[in-house]
């Protein structure tokens, strides 16, 4: 297809396709005459998985090359592979905290990881995240939020095997990094509205008249 | 104290909390003398609380003060004011799906939330986003992702068991709402950060060498 039927079955406008194809993001079509390109199914494919990261997770341009590089090279292991798409998706929101409740937190997932069994980089930008997160529930007067951790873990845990069993049912290397990527931006939106969802429905049953 | 101390105490520049001053956000501070107001322990946790909502949780500045506000007030019932706070809290990332895959996620939620017997409003933001997911998950073809939706949903709904226990300790209504906004804040940062932490846990145990 030409890139104006590109532009159609993706809803990408074609402005933002040349961008795309520049900046490296978009293999080049195959050259039809010399100066038009036809564009197949690999194209549209990556273009969706293109507009997923940049406006569902909202990744720069330049770390959506990166994991796009990444998943396109066959000498990178998986797991470094999705090390680099986890980089590129964690937040690096941050709220400053005191440094009494960093150096607690800090502690407090050591022993976490350790309760768990989990095998963690040091250098893991979820970690740096985690303990934020529960720096700043000290911080904003919640220290009692923090005291279900391991709840947590367990509970996620749970979804992660789920994550898991999803991307392995996929065919070929390629497909399943592909899934994996995918599936945590996606994951990750679909967990957080599937919470607000139960949470209001539990509020609703429980605080009607409060 | 002055507001250079409280300043000082929350890491907040003076400008932002002459600005948050003049946008109501802010109660003002006794006056001390005519051009002098002096602050307390609740300006100091009022900031905190805005600024986990404008950093953490990127809600623009119009409605945090639509969250404090009806935070603020004792007409508003909790079940409410929990919603106000969803609406402002629910992010509105979309991705341009195809109708046909739309219409699938539709029915998909619609018949999820009648399995698990949940009380939804038409209207919740987060039923949007739930649709707008699931339906880029089958446009990025990922469709298998969603076959796995009741396992989430269950797994959420503990989450959310948590969620609710975590709060309802609170002694009173202002603390307990104030903590369902910063629990559903933090909670969503906590438990992303856990999910790619244990993903990568189990990633490297499962492909070190794929």
């Amino acid at each position: 297809m030409r890139i104006g039927e590109l532009s159609k079955a993706t809803d990408v406008p074609v402005p933002t396709i040349k961008y795309y194809l520049r900046e490296g993001l978009l293999p080049a079509g195959e050259l039809s005459s010399p100066n038009q390109a036809s564009y197949d199914a690999v194209h549209v494919r990556r273009l969706r998985l293109i507009r997923a990261l940049t406006e569902l997770a909202q990744v720069p341009v330049a770390q959506v090359k990166e994991i796009l590089e990444s998943l396109d090279s066959d000498d990178i292991p998986l797991h470094e592979q999705i090390g680099r798409a986890h980089r590129a998706l964690t937040p690096t929101r941050r709220l400053t905290t005191t440094p009494e409740a960093r150096a607690t937190a800090e502690s407090q997932v050591a022993a976490l990881i350790t309760r768990r069994g989990w095998t963690i980089e040091p250098e893991a930008p979820a970690l740096a995240t985690l303990i934020d997160t529960i720096a700043a529930m000290e911080t904003l007067g919640q220290p009692h939020l923090s005291s279900y951790l391991d709840a947590y873990a367990e509970a996620v845990e749970h979804f992660t095997q789920l994550d898991i069993e999803a991307v392995t049912t996929r065919p070929t290397r390629d497909q399943l990094a592909e899934s994996v990527v995918i599936g945590t931006i996606l994951g990750e939106t679909l967990i957080a509205s599937l919470r607000l969802l139960a949470q209001e429905s539990i509020s609703a049953q429980r605080w009607k008249n409060r």
